[in-house]
Formats: C-alpha cells, structure tokens, sequence
C-alpha cells in the first residue's frame, strides 16, 4: 500500500491511498500502516492522460523534411528512412517514445505500427499500459490480406502475460486496405472480442476519392461493411456530414482527435464542439512526431482547445472541463479501462504536478493551467497501476534508453 | 570575458567568445584566457527570443473566467480583480512574468499596462531588456487626454539610467482612444525618437465599428491620421485588406502576430504567409496571460505556424526558418536591438538547450525541434547582455519571487 499525504485533489487537501493497482480511498486523513508514505505537500494529483493515435516508433523522424509537400515528403523523407528499418531497431525506438509519453504524464496509449512485439516488449518494461494492434494493410493484393489476416490470428491467439497491454488489431485506411480485409479484420476483432481502429476521413482528398470509387462517403462506406461499434476507434474523422455524424452516434463508435497532426499536415480542423453536442465518443491523440512533431498530450490539449474555438468561431467552444476529459477519461473508457479519473475503486494511474511550478500560479484553475500554460515541467511523478513509472522527475534507466536511441538514430537517418 | 567551449552552432561544434556585452568571435578552436570557461558539450547556442506583445502584470488573471463570453468574463471576472490592483502589487506581478519569460528563453519583451515605473524596476533586477510604453487611454475624455499626453511628455523626458531599456509610448486602441491622444502620442514618440504600440484590428467588430464611425478601415484611418512607420507597432492586426496590408508594408509598420490569444478569443486567424509574401515586418507576441495562458515563446512559436498552415491550408505556408526569425531577429529588429541571432558583432543575447533532452532528440532540425517539440525543460542557460539571468536551470531569488506572488495574488483574488 502507498499513502499520498496532503495531495491537493478538486480544491481540497486530502489524503489518497493505493493498494495493489487501485485507489482505495480518499479522504481528509487516513490512518493506516503502509509500505510507503509520499509527502505530497504543495503536489496536485490528477488522472495521467490516454494517447489514442500515435505511431511511437516514428521518433526518428522527428523534424525531417519539414514544410513539404505530402508527396515529396513522403517519397524523399520518410520512405527511404523507414526503409532502414530492422525488427531490432523498433524496441529502441519504442522506448523512447514511452520517455517522451511517461515525462509529459500519459499512462495509456494505442499504437500503429510494424513489429509490434518489440512494442510490446518496450511496454512492460516501461510500466505503462497500451491496446496493441497487429497491423492490416494489404494495398489491395488478395494474398497479402490472406497472410495479415492469418498473422493477425496467430497474434490474437496468444494471450499476452500483462494485464496492462490489450491486443488489438487495425487496418491502416479505406485507401490502403481492401474490402476483404477490413471485414476479415473487423469480424476477427469482435471475435476476440477486442478494438480495431482505422484512419477515416483525414482529407478531404480521402472523402472525394471514396465518393468516386465507391459512391458514398467513408463513414457511410464502413457503416455497410458492418465495421462500426463501440469498439471501434476512428483515427482524425475530420470530415464527417451531419449523415455520418448519426452514424458515428448511433453505433458507440469512438473517434481520436488530432488537432496538431491535422493543422501540420493541412488536413482541416475538426468540429469539435459540433462532434460533442451530437454525443459523440471523442478522444484524444498526437499521431506521430513526424506530423506533430511531440508526444505531449498537455501541448495537444491546449491545440484542441484553440481549434476548437477558432473552429466554431466562439470562445464558448473547446471548454476547459471538456477537453481534459477527452484527453484523459474518455480515453481509457475507450478501451475499457477504469482510470482518467481520481476516484477510489479506480486504477491508480496518475500524476503528480507542482503546485509551486511557475506555470500552474496561481492555482485559479489546475485544469485551465494544465492545458494551456502547463508543459512538463510541472510534472513531478507519474504512476501507472499502482507503480512508479517516473519518481522525482527520474526515469528508470533513461540514460541508457537516450544513448539506445541515438545509436538507432545514427543506423537509420 | 566568457568563453562558450564546444558548442553546438548551426551544425557545427565550436567556441564562442563573449566580450561584455557582445558576441566578439565564433571560431572551431578560441585560445584565450577568460574570467569563465563554459564546457558547453552537448548543449546548442540559439537567440534568444523577444516577445513584442504582452501585458506582464495580468499574470494572477491566469485560468480566471475561462470559456466565457467577452463581455461576461471582463465584468464579471477580469474588471472587478484589477480594481484591487494597487501600485505597490506590480513590482511583484512583472517579476513573475519575467521568471516565466525567462525560464522559456526570452529576454526582451514590450508591455503594455500600467503602472510602469514598478515594471522597469523589475526589468532591471532581472537582468533582461525591454521597450516599456507609458499607457495611452483616454475614453475620449479630453481633459484625460491632456493629462495623459503631460504625464507621458514628463516619463519620456526622465532618462533610464540603463542601457537594456526604452521607455516608449502605447495607445490602447482606437476604440479607447480619441484622435486628439492618439496623434499627441504620436507626435511625442517622433520627437523622442521613439516607439509607438497600439491593438490594431483584432476582431471584425473593430473593423465595422471603425468603418460606421469614420468611413474607412482601421489601418486606412491610422495612416491618415501620420502615425505609420518603422516605429509604430500593430499589435495583432488580424484583419487587414489588400489595401491596408499595402500601407503596412509602405511605412514599415511592424506587426505583433498573436496567434493563440487571436485563436483562444475567437478573434481569427491572421494570413501569415500573406502577410510574409507581401514584405511585412512580422514579430512574434503571446499577449497576457489571460488570453493565452502563457508566455512561453516557444509555445507561441508552435501556434504560429500552426495557424499558418491552417490559414493558407498548405503545409508550405509557417515554414520553421520563418517562424524561428519572427519569434527572435525580426522582434530585436523591431526595437533596434542587434541581436536575434548568434553573430559576430551581435549582444550577447542567447540561449543554451540541452541536446540530450528528450524533446530535441533526434537532433534532425534543431529549429523544427524548438518549435514543434521543445518546452521550457530544454532551455539550461539564458543569457542577455553577455549576463547570464539563468544558469543550470536556476534565476536568482526564484523562491522569494514565487513566494512574493503568492503572497499579492492572495490580495488581489
């Protein structure tokens, strides 16, 4: 059991105690004998943050060819450097985005990527908890959606030996992926009874080109092949219609926003506030450093927030309250993970702030201060199930985890 | 003299040698006695950055009032707290600013508020520079005018016994303005030879209100009226016309952009690629506090070309070279300060950033990184003026100065 004494919780001082993987109590002051007592004077707790869209092993990436076209980017940029890549670099590259995830508060995050045992492997070695899914992508080669599909069952046969990983599947767009293999992994998904997320409506290029090939538009196009579902988790969505907007609504289907990614890369702004009245299940994520080009989901709060408002044309949009809770518990209710809340009975994944940190003074509004002046300075201890993740400002072996990096690094770039 | 030993320099190591004030040699190897020998491995020299619009002293109304209507939040939350403002409350409000300002790499700023001899008082123990305008409001009252325009002769006429500041002028806005204090303002700065700052089209509604009572656009009015030029300062400037953007460019006007408080309000976005391709003399501002809520440049810096990118819907537009020269060179320019970037010749006005830190990794664009993924946790060392005003993470006083705020903000709010 680990006490936290005189923790500053929803403008109260109080008393948070956790045993095993759970807070069990809250309260003015607990008495009680425990393995740990943390003095949490002038220390804020709050819930740690869920990333649902990311690609952690691009970190390599990270600031090449900006302020280009997708194409020349893409063709001069990324193909080739990604072409580098071997199976033993992704455990490096894994970890270090865990570094960057654990240093800026997030517990939780979902993947899309290649290799996705060496994720798995940097995962329970960090401590933090993540939805893993096997990649689909068969650039419309039968064959190919044929062996992703047997991989992809062979992946989700194996029980993993962590409570804190989930097995998941996705399939990368409509543009890449073909028919049979949305729907092979969409009934695969429900049959193991897990998540399956897709890039949907990114561009408005994405929207005209469905429109084209298949006559209607891709919420609509993935609705009839049966995919849709509270299990299913949409990528970007940035162009849904009022039709699709129904169709998100009535199917539970959630949605990763990700303001930054689509500001950088161009793509439009999403509707937020919009999305939010007609109920929508939204949730938040960074997509990968190389359209970001950072892991801090506290600098995509406030980029939510901004979109949010510019979008709508209203201050009254992209309220504080909402887009902390995007950001943290409708991301783990998402994958079904009780968490992003303090609350006893729930998992105890939270983080420690700095109350005398300069950018959270004065304390007239922790969540306005976390989202629009916080960055990760403020942070001064994460925890994930019960356990330290980050103690101090300190990560276990991180030294070792930058010099594995840059080693990588030089491999690759 | 103060020798910066292998340091990292637009892709190069190096050493780089202060003397007083300046920046007096960058060479692969210096070998000369000095007081101090900085080891700088693994640590990049960069300008620092100067901040060409803010109000420092609004930093207890961090977080008040969030989410609401313009109206609703200045009367019921912002105008009865700075009622309580006393003159002996700003000394403690600019330091504070100023630790956040520095902590994040800047050291020159423009202000805008009240009360300014407080203000200077903390710039000087600071250590930093700044262009501090003694304020120009009138609600077109002309007796007010009269007093303003004597109490604004007398500050200008007082030398400031230090080389880092200039006293200037601002008038608010020409909607709390009346022509008579506007022109009076503008003749004085001329006669001191010196800057004039005022809020300039920052919503539509000031540019209809401004065609309904004077038959033309804010800009075409401010032109008429003589008080464009290479020292007069727009701040925000959102909504400028082919025409206006002409006259702009025609007198040398500066332009403050700022990009969150013009989003966070709902106020819009201003054309930055435009605006760039049109010649402008475009600087970097965060605004206060209470419309940001920071004032972290580089926090600013991500926005800007955020915004940008948006604006023009291309990802060529906010490119990171322009972005980075906004936010250092071009604001120095704007106040005839030589510094901005790291040259023989220029002050001594930097900043040291640890290339070891998790945001500036890997190291494929230094500026792309400052932008895009650094925060304050990056920044060691800021120097203005060939003086270190933060070294190894540590400002002189920073407790007091914390506990100082604390102490009026619980006066205030």
């Amino acid at each position: 059991m680990v006490l936290l004494q005189n923790v500053f919780l929803n403008n109260k001082i109080c008393d948070v105690l956790i045993d095993k993987n759970k807070i069990v109590k809250i309260a003015n002051k607990i008495n009680v004998s425990t393995d740990e007592v943390i003095d949490c004077t002038d220390k804020a707790i709050l819930p740690s943050f869920c990333n649902t869209h990311t690609h952690a092993c691009m970190m390599f990436l990270r600031g090449i060819g900006e302020d280009k076209n997708l194409f020349d980017w893409l063709n001069q940029d990324i193909f080739p450097r990604e072409a580098k890549l071997k199976t033993e670099h992704f455990y490096a590259l894994s970890r270090y985005a865990l570094l960057e995830m654990i240093k800026t508060g997030t517990t939780c995050f979902t993947d899309m990527y290649f290799e996705v045992p060496e994720t798995i492997k940097a995962v329970q070695e960090m401590g933090v908890r993540a939805v893993i899914p096997y990649p689909g992508m068969d650039f419309f080669d039968e064959s190919e959606a044929d062996r992703r599909v047997q991989r992809a069952t062979q992946y989700l046969s194996e029980p993993v030996k962590n409570s804190k990983i989930k097995k998941a599947l996705y399939c990368h767009a409509i543009y890449t992926c073909s028919e049979k293999l949305i729907r092979a992994f969409s009934d695969l998904a429900k049959k193991y009874d897990t998540y399956l997320q897709i890039h949907v409506s990114e561009t408005q290029k994405e929207v005209d080109d469905c429109i084209q090939k298949f006559g209607c538009r891709p919420v609509e196009l993935l609705y009839k092949w049966g995919i849709m579902g509270p299990k299913t988790l949409f990528a970007h969505a940035v162009h849904l219609n009022d039709k699709e907007i129904q169709l998100v609504k009535e199917t539970g289907t959630v949605l990763a926003h990700c303001p930054t990614s689509n500001l950088k890369l161009g793509s439009g702004q999403l509707d937020f506030q919009k999305y939010l009245n007609a109920g929508l299940k939204l949730t938040l994520g960074t997509d990968g450093v190389s359209s970001n080009n950072s892991l801090s989901m506290i600098s995509e709060m406030k980029i939510a927030a901004l979109s949010a408002k510019n979008k709508a044309d209203s201050v009254l949009a992209g309220k504080v309250d909402d887009i902390f809770q995007i950001a943290t518990k409708n991301g783990f209710d998402a994958f079904g993970i009780e968490a992003g809340e303090i609350k006893e009975g729930n998992l105890a994944d939270f983080i420690l702030v700095d109350m005398n940190n300069q950018f959270l003074l004065p304390n007239n509004n922790l969540i306005s201060n976390m989202i629009y002046a916080a960055d990760s300075s403020c942070i001064t201890d994460v925890f994930c199930d019960g356990k330290s993740v980050m103690r101090d400002k300190k990560i276990p072996n991180e030294e070792e985890i930058v010099s594995d990096f840059k080693r990588v690094c030089c491999q690759i770039l």
